[in-house]
């Protein structure tokens, strides 16, 4: 683990009772002792120094110093990495089959994508539409346990979010409401003068929010493509063979995150 | 699926018999009538014109009509898709865990890698040099199968190869010979000059061979990383997170990918 993400509760406090599973987790499966340092990061991507005071049976307390720069706190697995400029990306993913969708929450959360919203489309397999609120509950649940996991064992400094709510396709461009360029990813090119990937960016401060959109497994219609066109959203041609919906997005996530950190910014 | 991949006996002959599982997948799974075509791909990459002329109990026949364009044939799904070119991609992947080594194998393969060889570091989990021959050669058929099916599905025109040994990574040189640039992805830079993946494709023609190196869950170690430059193997940082193991090589390949078919060749 490179940094534990700290609970929904904390803001901000000098110190922390962890209880039940959190704890045992810390003591047990990553044997952290009395006196030693981890690195924390809060919900809002704010990054913690904390320190093991005192274990107990079922709970510990840490304390709890907040750091102006990441670097510097020792952690249980002490690899340097990269440390930023991140680009600012939403991946807006079609619904898949529950495995496939974990899969994808998982690696796009590892490369550090800032939000992620699942889309219902026409051909996507699992309609949720009529879904109890109960079993939607449960996905989303399960999706933000991935992206805790994910997050803990990157150390992604970008605190990845789920969105609560599925959007229909066709309200997904008043929902991303002009905040920086929509790409759609589609097999064919949709006309003459489409752009690549490398021509859309390049323009781009490293910060404008970037939105991709993923099909499902069965791609988009013909009306959707002229619906999202209509939008705004720029199609784009992966120049590549035909892809898995969970092979997709996170080759789009690659390409783009690596054009726009090798930019000279 | 997009596409048949031939057996590995058929050598360009103008009709073939299928027995067994293989005919029962054609007729049973995707239930092709006698008079229906479909795009086949011989173990060399050639494409035919499949067509289906007999159908008997446990077996069926077929017409092969080899094809000078892919586009023309009609296959039981007709996607539009990207044509090429490809870059000339191999992926040398330290051993990971099965579970993990075959989505590396699926994903890699539905991208478009040519080649993939499994390579034996110090950090790798799995240590496979004392394993019965029996052990390694499940173990290879296995991927095999992998890249059968991600082939099938995916349409890919290139017939991707599992290297059927195992490469102590000491030896990985001398094994690639130098037939193009090899990169070795690190978490962190090595040194002040080193360049971004732009700077080390951008003069390239499209149909270099590349070599990626992607190292083990625990990374390299120090006297790996010096070893593998001394070879003349290029240290790449990749602008992100530290990623899992089957996350780093779709994450290079798409990046590469997408460089080298973006650019103006």
């Amino acid at each position: 683990m490179r940094q534990y993400i700290l609970p929904r509760t904390f803001k901000g406090e000098d110190s922390l009772v962890l209880r039940g599973k959190e704890s045992q987790y810390l003591i047990k499966v990553l044997r952290l002792k009395e006196g030693q340092h981890i690195l924390g990061r809060d919900q809002a991507g704010r990054a913690y120094q904390l320190t093991i005071e005192k274990i107990a049976k079922q709970e510990c307390r840490l304390s709890c110093m907040e750091l102006k720069e990441d670097a510097s706190v020792q952690t249980t697995d002490a690899l340097p990495s990269y440390a930023g400029p991140y680009p600012n990306l939403t991946l807006m993913q079609c619904l898949c089959k529950g495995k496939k969708e974990d899969q994808i929450v998982r690696q796009a959360t590892e490369i550090g994508v800032r939000e992620i919203v699942l889309v219902q489309s026409r051909y996507c397999v699992p309609d949720l539409s009529s879904k109890s609120e109960k079993a939607l509950g449960n996905r989303f649940e399960r999706l933000d346990r991935q992206v805790k996991e994910a997050l803990q064992q990157s150390g992604s400094p970008l605190s990845t979010e789920i969105h609560p709510e599925i959007i229909p396709l066709t309200e997904l461009s008043k929902w991303w409401n002009n905040r920086g360029p929509a790409l759609f990813f589609h097999q064919s090119n949709r006309n003459e003068s489409q752009k690549t990937l490398h021509e859309l960016l390049e323009a781009l401060p490293i910060d404008t929010p970037i939105a991709l959109l993923v099909g499902p497994e069965g791609g988009f219609s013909e009306e959707e493509c002229i619906f999202l066109e209509d939008a705004g959203f720029h199609p784009v041609l992966l120049r590549t063979n035909i892809l898995r919906s969970e092979t997709a997005g996170i080759y789009a996530l690659s390409a783009i995150q690596t054009i726009m950190t090798e930019k000279k910014n």
